[in-house]
C-alpha cells in the first residue's frame, strides 16, 4: 500500500521538497509533474499523443485529496468521491465498535442519510497555483544568519497563508509549498471540506486480500475500494462534473496517467545523506517498527475486540515497515547505490569545473556533510523526544497538542512553531477535537513501548529518560496515562484547547504531565536541529538546485510535496529478476483460486459464493509504469478521454526504492481495474444506489 | 552479557575459525591466545612480567566450559564451579515453578543435598590438544571438488573424534577445531560431565541490577554470580587443586588475565563478507529479533506466570539484540569500516606484488565475492528453513532432531549432517533427553511468529510455504503444535529417539510433521550452501590465512572457536567519546545511590536493606583492556598469583564491534570484583556453607 499515515504525517514539520532528478537506471516514464508544467512534448513523442489543457483543467478541479495522507477523485456531481479502502480504515476505526465491526464486516449504507461522518476527515482540491517566490526569499535576506533567514522565511510564509486564506478557513486552505528545495515558493489554494462521510467501505479482507504477505507484491487481488461523499453545510457538496468511468478499464500497452497527491521523495539526496539513511535511520526505524509491530499482535490474539482495536495501528505499521524495508533493500544494492554515487561525482565534476558556479555556491555538498555530522548526536534525541514523542499514543499527543498550542498561541507569528501558525491551528483543532475512539490497553502499550525505546537508545542517565521515568516503570507509567487521563474525552480537550498556558502548566492529568516533563527536551533539540541540520542543510541543498538549474536547465520535476502531480506512463508487466514474466492483468476468477480459506488468503464474506456473480474474465488488478509513491493511493488512473480505468492503491516491491529513484523497467504501479469495481458494486455488494450515481462510458 | 545462548548456539553447525588479526585502530592487549602459544614476550614487555608454563598448566586444568555456550573456573577441591548468574539462567528457568520462583527469589542451599541438577547441562575441561593438520589434510586431498574435498574432511574429523574418545564417551569428549581457518587442525580432549548442579543463585535482579539498559554499559552493579557443582557417578567429582580468590581484588593498572571461552570473532571477513553483515545479515537479524521481543513482551505483561516464563527468551533475546546493534554500529561507523577496508586493500596490494604468491592462490578475494553472490539467494530460506527453524520453538526443534537423527544414524559416517556424527550423538541425545519445561503459550508465540517471517521473507508462493501452511492460518499452526505435540513429554520423546526412520514419516505429531514438511527445503538449502557458499569461501579463506602467514608470520592468534583461551590486560578506565572519563570501579555503595525502586532499577530482595551490611566502599564491579567476547562470560579474571580477582560478565558497548576488530582505546571487558562475591556470599546470603568452601588470599 502506498498510502501515507494520517497521524504520523499529519503532526510532522512539513516535508522538505528538492528536486526530482533521474538515478540514470533508466529514463522511461519517471516524472510526478506539477499540473502547470506537465510535458506535453515529450508524452506526445512517447506516445504520439498527450492530454491537452482542457484534459488537465478538467481532472485538476476533479481531483481530491484525502488531507490524511492519501488521494481520491469526484466520480458524481453530488460529491461522491473514490478512494481506497486502506485511506479510509482509519475513519472505519473511528466509527466502528466491537458491536458494529465495520471494519470486518463492511460498511453499508441503504440510502443517503444513513451516511456516516469520519472524525477528524478533511478534503481539499486544488484551485490555483500562484508564485511567491520573489516574496519569500525577500523576506529572508533580511536576515544573515542562516537560522534567521529560515526563521524569517517561515514568518513570511505564515504571513503569506493568512493572508490568502483571510476569513474564509472554514472553506479554503492556502499552502505555500517549497519546490526544487526551496528555489521555488509555489502558493497553492483549496477548496476545504471539513465534513467527509462514509458512503460505502467493503470488508477489510476484500480490500487488503492477501494482507501484508502480497503487499506490495503482484500478482494481487485487492478490492482496495471505497467511497466517501464530501458535505457542506449538513448536504452533499456539489459538483458542475465528474469523472466518468471506463467499462472496459486500459488495454495492455495503453497510456494511462495518474492523477494524485505523491507525499515525498528524496531524489536529490547526497550519497552523505543517503548513507545515513542507509546506515543508520532506516535500520533504526524497521528495528523500532518491528518491535511495536510484535507487541501489538500480540495483544490482538488475546481475543476478538482487542485484535479489532490493534487492526488500524497494525496495519499502517506493516505498510510503513514494508514501505522502508524496499528503501532499505534499494540502497544496500549495491549497483543502485553505486548509481546514485556516480551520478553526484558526475555533477561534482561538471560543477568543479565551472568557476563562475564554484564562485557563487562555495562547496554545498560538503556543507551537507558537516550538517549531518551535526545530526550525528542530534536525530536519535529527536526521534525520540520529539518527532515521535510518545510513541503514537493519542494521549501524549493530545496532550503535547493542548500544552504547545497554548504556549505558541501566546507568541507573536514569527516565533511559533511552524505548525502552530494561524494558518494551520484550525487543521489542528479539528485533529485534536475529531472524536476517534481511544483504547486504554493500546495507549498503555504505545506508551510502554516509547519510554523504554527513550531508555533503551538515550540510556538510563539522560535527563530526558531521569524526568520521565522518576521512580516508575514504563509500564506503571503507561497504565497510569492510559487510564487516568481525560484527554480520550473530546469534551476535556475542547475544554483546553481555549485554556491558557498557565492553566495547562497547571494540569495534573498524567498524558499532559508527561508531554510537559519531555516538552523542554523536544523544543531544545528540535532548535538545534533546524539550526545546525535543517537550516545549513536547506542552504546547500538550494545551491545544488541552483547548480543543476544551471547546467541542465529546467527539464526536471521537483521532488513530490503531497500537492497535485500528473504522471504517465503504460500498462505493462514487467520482468521480475526472480520471479520471471509478471503479466500486467490478474482477472476475477484468480481470486478464488488463490484463496486458501485460511487469513490473510480468505475470501471476505461478500466474495464467498460470488464465484458464479461476477465473469471469470473480468480484470482485477493491473500494473502500469506510472512513477507514484506514498500518497498517491486512491489516486484515478485515467485514459486519454479523462475516464477512470483504474484506481491507485499501491505499487510493486521494486517501487520503494522509488523514493531515491525510478529504475523503469521494474517499478510499476497496482490499480484495481475499472470492470471489477463497477461490476463487484452491484453483483457482489448490491450498491445499486452508488452505483446508479456514476457514469460510465 | 557476552554469553552464547544455549539453544541457539547448541544446535548451530560448528563455528567457522579464522586467522584473527588487529583491525590497526590500536593493538594494545589484543589477542585471544591458545595456550599452548600464550605471548609471554610480548606480555613481558608490555608489563616487566607474565604467566609461567606452571600457571598456565594449573590454570588450564581449572578453567570450565559450559556447554551451553560459557566459561566457568573451578573453586574448590569438591567440584564447585562459579561462574555467571546469567549463564545458569537458562538451568534456573529449567527446574522452576511458578511455586518457586527461584529466579525472582534467587536459589539457595542449606547442605549438599539439595544442590539440583541442571536438566541437560554439560561441563568440560580441557586436557590436552594435539596436531591433527596433516591427517584432515590428506584426507581432503583424496578429493578434487570442493564439496567432495570438504565432505571428505568432515569425515575423517568425524572418524578422529570417534576414535578418540573411544568407549568413554560419558566422561570423555573430543573435538576437532579448525584454526586458522583451516591452517591448523588441533584436536581437543576434554574431561566430561554429564552432571551439574546448581548450588547458588542470586535473585535474577541482583544479577541483572540495571536489566536491559544498563547491559553492555558502565558504570555498572551487576552482582552476576553463580555456583554450581560438577557431579560424577552420583557423587561431588574432585579435583586435586582449585583456584584461590583474592581478597582485595586487582589495582587499578594491574596486570589481569582472563582464561575463558570466547565464542567465535570474525577479524579476518573480507570487506565483501562485511559488507552482507552490515547492509543485509545485521539488519535482517535485528528486525526479526525486535518483532519477537515484542511479542514475548506484551505476552509477559498478561500476568506473573506469563512474564515469569518468557524471561528466560527475553534475557536471551535482548542479549543477542543488543551484541548485534554494537556489531552493526561498528560496522557502520565510517571510520572502522574504512580502516577494515585499507588494511584488506594493503594485504591485497603486498599479495599482488608477490609473484610465487600469486601463482600459489589466484585470487581468493574474488572467490569469496562470487561465494557472496550465490549466497545472495541462498542465505534468507538457510536462515528461515534451516538454521532457524521453527523460530526457537522447542518442540519443533524437537522434531526436527528426532526426524534427522534417525535418518543421519541409517547412513554411513561420511555421509552425514555434521552434527549426527558418532561423536556428538551423545550431546545431542542428551540436550534431547535434558527435561526442560515447555511452555505451551511460548511455543505457539514462536511457531507462529517463524512462519508469519517465513512466509514474509520467502512470499506466499514460495513451494516451503505452502507446504508449512496449507490451508490454514500461521496462528492455527503454532496453536495446534504447542497443544497436540507429544514431545514436551522427555519420555515420548526418549521413545523416538531409538525409532526408525520409518516411524518417524508416519507419526502424526504435529511438530514432527512440521519438521518433515520443511526438511527437503532445509537440507537442500543447506546442500547448494554448502556446495556453493562454504566450501569457496572456506578454500578461498584458507589461501588468505596463507597469504598472511607468509607475508607476516605466525605472530598472530586464531579466531575465537569456543575453544580455551588467555587474554591479558589491566584494570583501566577509558575515555569515552560521550560520557567523558568513566572509572574502572563501582563500589557497593552506589548501588544503593542508583536503585530507584522500580524495575529494572529496583534491588533484589536480599539486597534491600543491606547498605548496612556491606561495605560502602567494597570494590562491585570494574573493567579492564581483555579481549574477550560472548562466551568468555563466566571466565575467572586472574592475578600473576593465579588468584581470581574477579568474574567476567560483559564487555562494554564499545566492545561490541570486537568481532571484526580489537579498539585499545575503548572495548572493555566488565568483571565482578572479587571482594563483592566474598562479601556478599556471607553478609547478604548466609551461604556460609559455600563461602567457607572458597579458598581466600
Amino acid at each position: 500500500m502506498t498510502k501515507l499515515r494520517t497521524r504520523t504525517a499529519a503532526l510532522l514539520p512539513m516535508i522538505l521538497a528538492s528536486v526530482g532528478v533521474s538515478v540514470g537506471l533508466a529514463h522511461g516514464d519517471e516524472g510526478m509533474w506539477t499540473y502547470d508544467a506537465f510535458p506535453t512534448e515529450k508524452v506526445k513523442a512517447a506516445y504520439s499523443a498527450s492530454p491537452d489543457q482542457a484534459w488537465l483543467d478538467r481532472v485538476q478541479r476533479l481531483s481530491v485529496r484525502l488531507d490524511g495522507g492519501c488521494s481520491a477523485s469526484v466520480v458524481s456531481k453530488e460529491g461522491l468521491v473514490l478512494t481506497n479502502h486502506h485511506c479510509i480504515i482509519g475513519c472505519v476505526s473511528n466509527i466502528d465498535s466491537e458491536q458494529t465491526d465495520y471494519l470486518n464486516k463492511g460498511f453499508f449504507t441503504a440510502k443517503r442519510e444513513e451516511e456516516k461522518q469520519c472524525p477528524g476527515a478533511e478534503a481539499s482540491i486544488l484551485q490555483t497555483i500562484g508564485d511567491v517566490t520573489e516574496r519569500v526569499k525577500t523576506a529572508a535576506a533580511t536576515a544573515t544568519a542562516l537560522d534567521e533567514q529560515a526563521k524569517a522565511r517561515r514568518a513570511e510564509i505564515a504571513a503569506i497563508e493568512k493572508e490568502c486564506v483571510g476569513e474564509d478557513s472554514a472553506t479554503k486552505r492556502c499552502e505555500v509549498v517549497s519546490l526544487y528545495r526551496g528555489g521555488q515558493y509555489k502558493l497553492y489554494t483549496y477548496r476545504r471540506f471539513q465534513d467527509v462521510r462514509l458512503a460505502f467501505a467493503p470488508e477489510l479482507q476484500a480490500g487488503f486480500f492477501g494482507g501484508d504477505p502480497d503487499n506490495f507484491n503482484f500478482p494481487r487481488y485487492a478490492f482496495d475500494m471505497a467511497l466517501v461523499r464530501l458535505y457542506e453545510d449538513g448536504k452533499p457538496a456539489t459538483f458542475d462534473d465528474a469523472l466518468n468511468f471506463s467499462g472496459k478499464g486500459a488495454d495492455d500497452g495503453s497510456l494511462v496517467l495518474v492523477s494524485g497527491h505523491p507525499g515525498s521523495t528524496e531524489r536529490l539526496r547526497t550519497v552523505s545523506q543517503l548513507s545515513h539513511l542507509r546506515d543508520t535511520f532506516l535500520p533504526f526505524r524497521l528495528i523500532y517498527l518491528s518491535e511495536i509491530r510484535g507487541s501489538l499482535l500480540q495483544h490482538g490474539r488475546t481475543g476478538a475486540e482487542a485484535a479489532r482495536q490493534v487492526t488500524d495501528d497494525v496495519f499502517g505499521i506493516e505498510n510503513t515497515f514494508k514501505n522502508f524495508s524496499g528503501r532499505h533493500r534499494a540502497l544496500t544494492n549495491p549497483a543502485f547505490f553505486a548509481k546514485l554515487q556516480a551520478n553526484e561525482a558526475a555533477l561534482r565534476a561538471r560543477f568543479e569545473s565551472d568557476a563562475a558556479l564554484k564562485a557563487a555556491h562555495g562547496n554545498p555538498w560538503a556543507d551537507i556533510e558537516a550538517a549531518q555530522k551535526a545530526n550525528e548526536s542530534l536525530w536519535l534525541p529527536m526521534e525520540l523526544l520529539e518527532t515521535r514523542v510518545g510513541g503514537g499514543s493519542s494521549l501524549v499527543s493530545y496532550g503535547r497538542t493542548l500544552l504547545r498550542a497554548a504556549e505558541e498561541r501566546a507568541k507573536p507569528a514569527a516565533d511559533r512553531l511552524a505548525e502552530y501558525s494561524d494558518a494551520r491551528l484550525a487543521s489542528l483543532e479539528r485533529r485534536l477535537l475529531g472524536s476517534s475512539p481511544v483504547y486504554s490497553d493500546v495507549e498503555a502499550i504505545k506508551i510502554t513501548f516509547w519510554l523504554l525505546k527513550v531508555r533503551e537508545y538515550l540510556g538510563a542517565d539522560h535527563p530526558a529518560v531521569k524526568a520521565a521515568f522518576g521512580n516508575r516503570t514504563a509500564e506503571q507509567i503507561g497504565q497510569d496515562i492510559a487510564t487516568n487521563s481525560k484527554l480520550a474525552d473530546a469534551e476535556a480537550r475542547k475544554a483546553l484547547w481555549s485554556a491558557d498556558a498557565a492553566t495547562l502548566a497547571a494540569s495534573t492529568d498524567p498524558a499532559i504531565v508527561m508531554a510537559r516533563l519531555i516538552d523542554p527536551f523536544g523544543r531544545a533539540v528540535r532548535e538545534r536541529t533546524e539550526k545546525e541540520v535543517n537550516a545549513p542543510t536547506s542552504k546547500a541543498s538550494e545551491s545544488i538546485a541552483a547548480i543543476r538549474f544551471a547546467l541542465d536547465g529546467d527539464s526536471v520535476y521537483p521532488d513530490a510535496t503531497f500537492t497535485l502531480r500528473l504522471s504517465y506512463g503504460k500498462v505493462t508487466g514487467w520482468l521480475d529478476p526472480v520471479l520471471g514474466d509478471i503479466p500486467a492483468y490478474t482477472f476475477a476468477k484468480g481470486l478464488f483460486e488463490r484463496a486458501t480459506g485460511a487469513a490473510p488468503f480468505n475470501l471476505a464474506p461478500a466474495w464467498e459464493g460470488a464465484e458464479t456473480k461476477v465473469k471469470p474474465d473480468t480484470r482485477f488488478n493491473f500494473v502500469s509504469t506510472n512513477d507514484i509513491i506514498g500518497g498517491n493511493s486512491g489516486s484515478p488512473i485515467l485514459n486519454l478521454a479523462g475516464e477512470i480505468v483504474g484506481l491507485v492503491f499501491d505499487g510493486n516491491i521494486h517501487s520503494l526504492g522509488g523514493a531515491y529513484g525510478f529504475d523503469a523497467a521494474l517499478n510499476r504501479t497496482v490499480s484495481v481495474a475499472s470492470p471489477i469495481m463497477l461490476e463487484a458494486l452491484r453483483a457482489v455488494y448490491g450498491q445499486d444506489r452508488l452505483a446508479d450515481e456514476l457514469s460510465v462510458k
